[in-house]
């Protein structure tokens, strides 16, 4: 079939965008987008990307964790290229957060028409990414990757629903998660196109962007104690006043934050008590989020930040206490993959812009198992996880022609190796 | 009668302890000492009052406010001199603040005996200080200076009792309200002892202080507006982080309060949103409270930290905004009373210390009318408005000679004069 048949990567994104707001009509919510795992709204999503899948010759199936999975078979191919993201929201989130990646994996494989190639394509719609329903994130990449931890099955919702007992009313066999995971040896890569959920992109002014890695996380929940005091009687000196303290340390913490190349430390809980405007503040309970691409920097700079935090509260008669210290470590993505995407992007025409990824996407998960690649979509605004998310047209198209490109660049690739 | 029959200082100071704990058990609550404006434990408070007060001769009676006065009359005597403090205490309050004033006073009167005086001296014990049942401080004291506005007998209490309500149910006749007033001819002036509430005097180990004046306060209520972004995917550089900024903003009125002689400034209310770990914050709500002695000073510090504020707040790219604003002058002591106050201590044998209170009271309102004179008791520990509230019994001691000595001194004066 000659390459003018096929749709172009501008009617495709047309037809992405419309989409978009079809699925976001799937909502527990008449007000907002709300779409937890295995809520009936998931359901009205499954049966139209049933339909749209089928349209265009795939084979879809549910897998037993709620993922609704749509097959490219290339006849006798034994290895499969998976390319997805999720399809649940957060409360009040936004439409194209996940389901963006899973609709520009589909419009590839329109984009790709009848070419013949080396393995299959699997576009994959996880279930579960968000953690809101059972709090517990990744559920669906979790069974894809083979690390869903059974364990979990016994977690209830808000309403006292088990996990096991969704999955089964959902129609999926939860006894069978083990069934969900991929073989590593039958998967050549994951590849997720998702929307930056960040500044990057529109800064500077490109359309997509490599990922480079997602950066390790350490979450920690601090607290400053000091002595609550008559803000009108208690002498300035000789205070132990809390806010005054952990404030210095909130200023420390951008510092550390601005002087670190690639670092991001944040303060975002951030509680006073007793909290009245004439008593001294007696106790600041806080959190301190500190992400890096690289594990050791990131633990140098939480060190050196509670060292920090130690001496001001010294010196303020304070005292400074980690209550809660939690991490996660940097995710590598595959550099074959994603030499691939960044060359792809350079044959449309772009800079291949390489950043790294600051929140945790499937593909954390994926990378446990198989090799991972990222692509970003520019995201105006920046706003995400809320209503007001948005994505230009004409990004998408990029996203859809770069990663069509990505797919027969890695066709000529694994032809080559063969 | 020979100055060797009158009971001591000490033997005073141990019945007014003894006399603090039973009207600690007036309360509201069984758990903690809650005493509000005229409610029943405030009648077993006046019960007792009346009974101790008789017993040293005095003639008691409760004004139309629901303040209790004994007189100790001096026949013929044109003029008084007032002595007092507030008998209601702030929900789960100490034993001490207010009532400690009210029973040094009626130490004093038992320690004069017999002694002949050209004025006649009333202890008063004000019915509300605190503002805790019709949200509004002072009603006791302004009735006596002749302040009281009667559209406050409107004001209705958490149960939908009107103030007016209040007084009538509790005997007092609410429309003569007027009556409460002295005439200021007639009123030598007010003398207060009261807690300290903060630890100067402790610091300084002594046992009783004089108040130099009653420091000006303002209230500020401020707000800090940056925007929200994810805390992995933001970059540190052009953050708009309204913590960051409110933070350097603390610092600021930190550094304020210690570099100027005299002044307590105080960030005790701090509300960040929207409060997540992982979102950068918007904005911050808090408070601002700096006093001085000094209007002109107090007044140039907020001046000052505004225009910080600002500034602090461009940096960060954020918008610092002044939501509300409420300020109270420095109320001057009479020069004559408290230099008498200041004589009765050095001939006790300690340092007048003189120190400003941080704290309202009801010489606030007093001094609009009547020549006022604080005496402050020291405070160990300084936990006031607290179960946790202390004062030693010899410290009392002192303050019940330094009290009576400064009557014999105004005698004298006053004898001098006529």
């Amino acid at each position: 079939m000659p390459l003018t048949a096929l749709p172009t990567p501008l009617s495709l994104a047309d037809r992405v965008m419309t989409r978009c707001d079809e699925l976001a009509a799937c909502s527990e919510s008449p007000e907002c987008l709300t779409r937890r795992f295995l809520t009936p709204p998931m359901q009205c999503v499954h049966d139209l990307l049933r339909e749209w899948m089928g349209s265009v010759g795939m084979s879809v199936c549910l897998d037993n964790a709620g993922n609704l999975i749509g097959r490219r078979e290339s006849p006798g191919a034994k290895q499969t290229l998976l390319v997805g993201s999720h399809l649940d929201t957060v409360p009040g989130g936004g439409r194209y957060d996940g389901v963006l990646g899973v609709l520009i994996g589909l419009a590839v494989v329109e984009a790709l028409g009848d070419a013949e190639l080396p393995f299959n394509v699997d576009v994959i719609g996880f279930s579960e990414e968000e953690g809101v329903r059972y709090s517990k994130p990744y559920l669906g990449s979790a069974a894809v990757a083979g690390c869903f931890d059974p364990d979990w099955l016994g977690r209830v919702d808000s309403t006292g629903v088990t996990l096991r007992e969704a999955i089964a009313t959902y129609g999926a066999d939860p006894s069978h998660i083990d069934d969900c995971a991929y073989d590593a040896d039958e998967v050549i890569g994951y590849v997720e196109p998702h929307l930056e959920q960040g500044p990057v992109l529109e800064r500077a002014r490109e359309p997509v962007g490599v990922v480079s890695g997602i950066v390790g996380q350490s979450r920690l929940r601090l607290r400053v104690v000091g002595e609550a005091g008559h803000a009108g009687t208690t002498p300035m000196a000789g205070r132990r006043d809390a806010l005054v303290a952990a404030a210095q340390f909130v200023t420390k913490v951008r510092e550390m934050g601005i002087d670190t190349d690639g670092l991001r430390a944040t303060v975002g809980h951030f509680a006073v008590f007793p909290g009245a405007p004439n008593v001294i503040p007696e106790r600041v309970e806080f959190s301190l989020d500190v992400r890096h691409a690289r594990d050791d920097v990131r633990e140098r700079a939480v060190d050196q930040l509670i060292i920090a935090g130690r001496r001001i509260a010294e010196v303020e008669q304070c005292l400074f206490e980690v209550i809660e210290k939690s991490a996660q470590g940097a995710v590598e993505v595959d550099q074959p993959l994603t030499l691939a995407l960044a060359d792809a992007i350079s044959d449309v025409g772009f800079q291949p812009l390489c950043l790294p990824s600051g929140a945790g996407h499937d593909a954390v998960i994926m990378a446990q198992r198989f090799p991972v690649a990222m692509m970003f979509i520019r995201h105006p605004g920046g706003v995400s996880h809320h209503p007001d998310e948005r994505v230009e047209r004409d990004d998408v198209a990029v996203a859809i022609d770069v990663l069509t490109r990505f797919v027969h660049k890695l066709a000529v690739q694994t032809s080559d190796k063969s």
